[in-house]
């Protein structure tokens, strides 16, 4: 009989995630999970001051989605937005790349206002979450500022200028996150990364190198899950060669490696336990399986609410299987 | 022949303001001068800062008001506007007693980011005017921050917290501009009261006390006022007792002073040279009238645009006849 088990109450789960991909597979794990069982940590290397405001694009994605109040149409910001603050802005001559609807507005508002306050973003992520709905922890990758630059053949931008302003048209040749060397991890999250009940490190299916990676570029961090005895088990982002959502396709071309979800899996190295493949992409399975690495494929695009429930079931049960089989865990 | 007249393209006309009232009248003069005839100083004493925002109340009223998007009905803020951001802060449980359009975010958004950058608000306003195809100046009283403060039955309020947020409810005692003394007017402004150019100044039917003194009460307003050959004309807010807008006759009554025209005019005393009435308040203007203080009775009360086109055009004809009618000017 294995230890441990995902269906104690007092075990927890920790997913990593970017926007929009991540963020489907988060509500799927928060309709199987309860409050105390899962958290989510969320990328904030996209993050951005824009029009004197303080915008978290994926912190927003992932709380938007877990109160049930994203546009699913859209892929970002909310269901039933206006944008008449935005047309005004356009008159007065603002800056208009980055569109903000009028209710997104409230989140950056209050955001930047208690962020001038003082407060964490940890503790404002908490607040907006509650006053929102959201009873599972979404927590920022790290209360201090990280900012990924992309070194392009159109000079060196910032990533929602890379990502929103130039469309990912632009070819990247490297990338960097400004400010990770000074920053920590947030509380919450390195606290559950040493903490026994962590029964299991989810990582969504995001971008592996601007979404993920800054998680697990903060100090401590990629230390913190060697440490831990739950296993870390990612969904490959790619599928058949082409990534669900975004650039991460083309940012691997361009980086010159393979457009696979082998290469996925080689890019997160030995910190994988498990891997979650597409179905479509089985016959990789055997290449990517080592003695440490095991492979799970299943259908992993998640279109439906029922998709993203049945992929985190699918995946909460291949951990199970992990921590069954090994005594590591 | 009188040497100054009103029709020359060089002559330039400077109307004080507040809110409301105010924009009402610099409404009906933009209408009868040309662009380069007329420069609208207003109140800046009533700006706040506000869910991180830098709001202008009066100054946005008169830009509004003259580019013809006010809100007539309501009396402040935009025609047509939307509250979708302020529904979401009140979700989030963002202070809500100051309503702020979707529309009329952008403004605040601007005015604050260039704020942030180090733009005077002068600059700004010049910048938004233009955008909104406002030609007419409208200039800050000053650059500085200057901030009325309320001594009151319910405490010491700021003045947005007195007018919007307790509705003009607590009894004042006393009142005071916070950073006035170490405020400066404007540089248009204070070069425009200099210039030879100056025909006329109009102090509109603005609240004498919270409005019109703050920028009286800039050092060197009132000795540039007085220096300045142009006469002095202010409009009575208070008609047969009655403030038409806002809390000036409540006020009087509680500073211990009658809610009059002729209070009004013995509060701005010997820097006036002519006092506009009412013509309810007719039989008023023998007892205010003076050697110094010439007394002209009108319809003030302008509800329609031809009213404040009309009061406008009664004001101008004022200044003519107290220009023609001295070698004082």
């Amino acid at each position: 009989m294995p230890q441990s088990s995902i269906n104690k109450s007092a075990d927890h789960i920790l997913a990593l995630s970017g926007g929009v991909g991540g963020a489907k597979l988060a509500l799927g794990l928060s309709k199987l999970l309860a409050p105390q069982q899962l958290s989510i940590v969320a990328n904030t290397a996209d993050d951005f001051e824009h029009l004197g405001l303080s915008i978290s694009p994926d912190l927003d994605t992932v709380m938007y989605t877990l109160a049930g109040i994203n546009n699913q149409q859209q892929g970002w910001g909310l269901a039933g937005e206006s944008w008449n603050a935005m047309t005004a802005l356009k008159t007065l001559g603002a800056e208009s790349w980055f569109n903000l609807g009028d209710r997104d507005l409230a989140t950056h508002l209050s955001r930047s206002q208690m962020l001038a306050k003082g407060d964490s973003l940890s503790t404002i992520t908490r607040y907006l979450c509650s006053q929102l709905g959201v009873s599972h922890a979404v927590i920022p990758m790290s209360d201090d500022p990280v900012r990924t630059r992309l070194q392009t053949d159109q000079g060196n931008l910032a990533f929602q200028e890379y990502f929103v302003r130039e469309q990912c048209r632009p070819a990247i040749s490297d990338y960097c996150f400004e400010g990770i060397e000074q920053a920590q991890p947030a509380n919450d999250f390195i606290e559950l990364l040493g903490s026994e009940r962590l029964k299991a490190i989810i990582i969504c299916p995001s971008n592996p190198f601007v979404s993920v990676q800054p998680i697990l570029a903060l100090p401590g961090v990629r230390q913190a899950m060697k440490a831990s005895r739950a296993p870390v088990i990612a969904i490959s982002p790619i599928v058949a060669g082409i990534a669900i959502k975004g650039p991460a396709a083309k940012m691997m071309a361009e980086l010159g490696m393979p457009a696979t979800a082998t290469a996925v899996a080689q890019y997160y190295g030995d910190l994988l336990d498990g891997f979650v493949l597409d179905e479509s992409d089985h016959d990789l399975a055997e290449t990517i399986s080592t003695a440490q690495l095991q492979v799970h494929c299943t259908a992993s695009i998640m279109t439906t609410l029922e998709e993203r429930i049945a992929l985190a079931s699918k995946v909460l049960s291949f951990a199970q299987q992990l921590i069954d089989n090994s005594d590591r865990f």
